[in-house]
């Protein structure tokens, strides 16, 4: 199953067999029942996850109100973590959790910064998988700002094709910051 | 004035005088005067900027309504570029403009991915500063969609110090999403 781990980096930069071992060799299998929680808000998070199996949902909860918002779901071939958390070595203040039974790779800040210096291919990967989060990210923030709900549920479709089965329309429609009877209405078009 | 950037890039690692030479001899100055574009929609964008001196707004206008989401202010010592744009070689989708004379110094993605590849130390840097960037958006995001208005006032205050006064009131609020009237009322508290 660790193919899932090379092709992703590969979209990058390709590896010999050689590469992709040494990168393996620092990363630590990990599996999680059904609503189990990876990163728990308030506790030290000690890696970055690439998911193998499985879907999770990242997700702040507004401490007065105690809704939900799902920020991020990770499915497989997705990275997950709580990054200013994982990067400046602080508590979470997000919450991850399995929507079904998950398996993912770790890796520590520690091994990620030893395998980026001695790498730099997977520095180079690192990179780039940064900027395009970001990408991602600063379009999340622009549909949520200037898009209507509409654009949202269709971004969503082209983002996540194959969750769009696989996760209840409660979560999704608190992804995309509506309500249940407005999912429902995009839905049914 | 070039000292800007090395100091922003030995926030993340030490360089040597020559390390610096080598960095430098790949960006290109350019001066803009108050008004002027540095990314204008629709057009190709061939470089990120490091700012040297002034302070522009990047900006997303409602094809519809016209208004203007400002969703970064750039002042010195900040990138600023369209991030999909320069990364995926495609048009911009947003604006980026001076809000006074301005010097930045401009680099293209070919030299960025040369330099990235013999020089580790500036690969390096371009990923911890993705990542940074990934999570100071991710604050936005989550301040746009749970934060109250002083919330997110607030945060404007800590992370852009010396920009509250240079700044107009009409481009704060556009930033952090709510009308004039609501940050006076802020303001005056």
């Amino acid at each position: 199953m660790s193919q899932l781990l090379r092709t992703n980096i590969e979209a990058v930069c390709p590896l010999s067999d050689e590469e992709f071992a040494h990168i393996l060799s620092h990363f630590k299998s990990r599996k999680l029942k059904k609503h189990a929680f990876l990163v728990q808000e308030g506790e030290y998070l000690r890696q970055e996850y690439f998911v193998l199996k499985g879907c999770l949902k990242a997700y702040i909860a507004d401490p007065e109100t105690g809704n939900e918002f799902i920020y991020q779901f990770g499915a497989e071939d997705w990275w997950m973590t709580d990054r200013e958390a994982f990067f400046k070595e602080t508590k979470a203040t997000i919450n991850i959790d399995c929507l079904e039974d998950c398996e993912v790779l770790g890796i520590t800040l520690e091994d990620r910064n030893k395998l980026g210096e001695t790498t730099w291919k997977y520095e180079h990967f690192l990179q780039v998988k940064a900027n395009l989060g970001y990408i991602s990210l600063q379009k999340r923030l622009q549909l949520m700002i200037m898009g209507s709900a509409k654009d949202r549920y269709e971004h969503f479709i082209r983002q996540y094709p194959e969750l769009f089965t696989q996760i209840s329309k409660t979560h999704i429609a608190s992804y995309l910051g509506v309500t249940r009877e407005t999912l429902s209405r995009l839905y049914r078009r």
